[in-house]
């Protein structure tokens, strides 16, 4: 079934790519299929990321565990972390909210003030958006970052032969997600995006590719190596620490969502430093010969596991979320 | 009920607008408040115009009478409106997609190719967007056009005594969902972006303001009145012809929304043609001396009564549209 869902999503992105032509005279560098699209403004010494991000009740979200600074938080980091995956740095943002009968005033106020504040912080000014009355909350958020033109890390560097890494420690959001306490459920509300590690990784290691850990790592490094054209062999990731004797499993680790946490690749050779302001940078592997796609942990298939929104949504509208 | 719904929108926008500061350092140079928002890439010719607008079953259309590539004509075409609005020529976009469990692969395969094949026509190249699960269906574009910088036409540069102007005739769209039928309902499923005009008011007319009637031609007056700080006096627009028999009613042209056409804005003496290509071209009044936001029709106040979410979404709920 999973395995089917992969293909389903891809399905339809793949579809959508072939529909779409991008004309040679175009200014769009980079259209369906990375974290984000690329355009080149004439004249510009920019080239403009851009990314939107769908967070929906009941999909997303559940209303009776997410307060409204959550939700907004969450709607918008999945946005501000594909800006931090090809190294971007946030420009601004448009937010299109569609609110159902049980959003009061107050909610309402406090899920604007907490996107436009977490906005801000990220200097990704709230620039405008459109409101809409419907059945249930969906807030769309379009984030537009910068990088230097022609600068930005995409899914498709990677060449046999480079490392494989992977920022912080894995499977926390799902932890979390299970027990609903803790370290872990905190964070798996309030996730970090990792733009000064984006930046770092663009600037000093010059990584070959990279993408944020948004679907789990096996579906994330399985997305990678599919458009780089390459296998991947790995071991096990770092695994979310509760305390000194809980953690999280590995599959929670390998499969679990919603980390944003940048995995990435760098050329042999390059020195990758331990840490990278207090955030823990670990070899998992390296880009290996073999079928497109085909990740390996410890030798043996590693299946892409992660989240997929067309194969969930029937547990997920039982609320599994 | 209905002036409270202004405010109410108005409301919401205001406060929004009052929690977002752009930094003078920011190449954003507008931000809420109006048709789209405008950034000026370092080092570019052009600014660039973002605008993002939701279509949601239940609330801007119902699945019953409207196929898959009526949603994504109408989905597209009002933000290709709003950068008609401004005198822009839109370059991408991006879609995001809420699939619920009724909408088939058939379905689906329908709405993204004529999404497609409607954003190439127009030059808006489909980059990239996110698909989910969810309840309903709920489509949300954001567009990006371009213009020469500087030259976008904006709401806030009418003055008094300059002339109002309207594309086309008006009522069609209301008319259309009125009777669901002959020409009228073609136009309300099927309406078409000025784009070419919205060119011509920038380059040759000059126009002082500009929006597209998406909301009614007294809301969106009003708001251009509001937004420039003068009133408006104005006559009995061009009521759409069914026949020759069979017209709009006033009250739909005045009030009807998802026109698409453009009201505009110009200094006295500029000679504007009684068409272009093909599109009449009325003037309508003036703006005059008064309250800001104050439209008055043959000298009596004209209230918006235009489509507002937050006051109409229980008559829509029940099936109004």
């Amino acid at each position: 079934m999973l395995d089917c869902g992969l293909l389903n999503e891809r399905a339809i992105t793949e579809r959508l790519r072939r529909l779409v032509t991008i004309p040679p005279s175009s200014a769009l560098v980079a259209g369906i299929g990375d974290d984000c699209a690329i355009y080149r403004p004439r004249g510009s010494a920019d080239d403009l990321l851009f990314t939107t991000d769908l967070f929906i009740e009941g999909t997303h979200f559940l209303r009776d565990t997410h307060k409204p600074a959550d939700v907004a938080r969450k709607a918008l980091v999945r946005s501000l972390s594909d800006i931090a995956a090809m190294g971007g740095e946030p420009r601004f943002c448009l937010a299109s909210v569609c609110l159902p009968e049980w959003a009061t005033d107050r909610w309402t106020t406090d899920f604007f003030e907490a996107l436009a504040s977490l906005a801000a912080r990220h200097h990704a000014i709230l620039a405008g958006g459109d409101l809409a009355r419907g059945v249930g909350f969906a807030c769309d958020v379009t984030l537009c970052g910068a990088v230097p033109r022609g600068a930005a890390l995409l899914r498709n560097g990677a060449r046999v032969g480079h490392e494989i890494y992977v920022s912080g420690a894995l499977g926390g959001s799902a932890l979390g997600l299970a027990t609903r306490k803790g370290k872990a459920w905190k964070r798996h509300l309030n996730p970090e995006p990792r733009l000064a590690l984006g930046r770092f990784l663009r600037e000093k290691l010059r990584a070959s590719a990279a993408i944020d850990i948004s679907d789990g790592l096996s579906l994330d490094l399985t997305r990678v190596c599919l458009a780089s054209g390459t296998a991947a062999d790995i071991v096990a990731p770092p695994q979310f620490a509760e305390s000194r004797k809980q953690f999280a499993s590995l599959e929670q680790a390998l499969h679990g969502g919603e980390e944003y946490e940048l995995l990435f690749f760098v050329r042999q050779g390059t020195s990758v430093p331990a840490q990278f302001e207090g955030l823990r940078l670990t070899r998992i592997g390296i880009a290996a010969q073999g079928p497109a796609g085909e990740v390996r942990i410890d030798g043996q298939p590693l299946k892409p596991l992660g989240f997929d929104h067309f194969t969930h949504t029937k547990e997920l509208q039982q609320g599994n979320l």
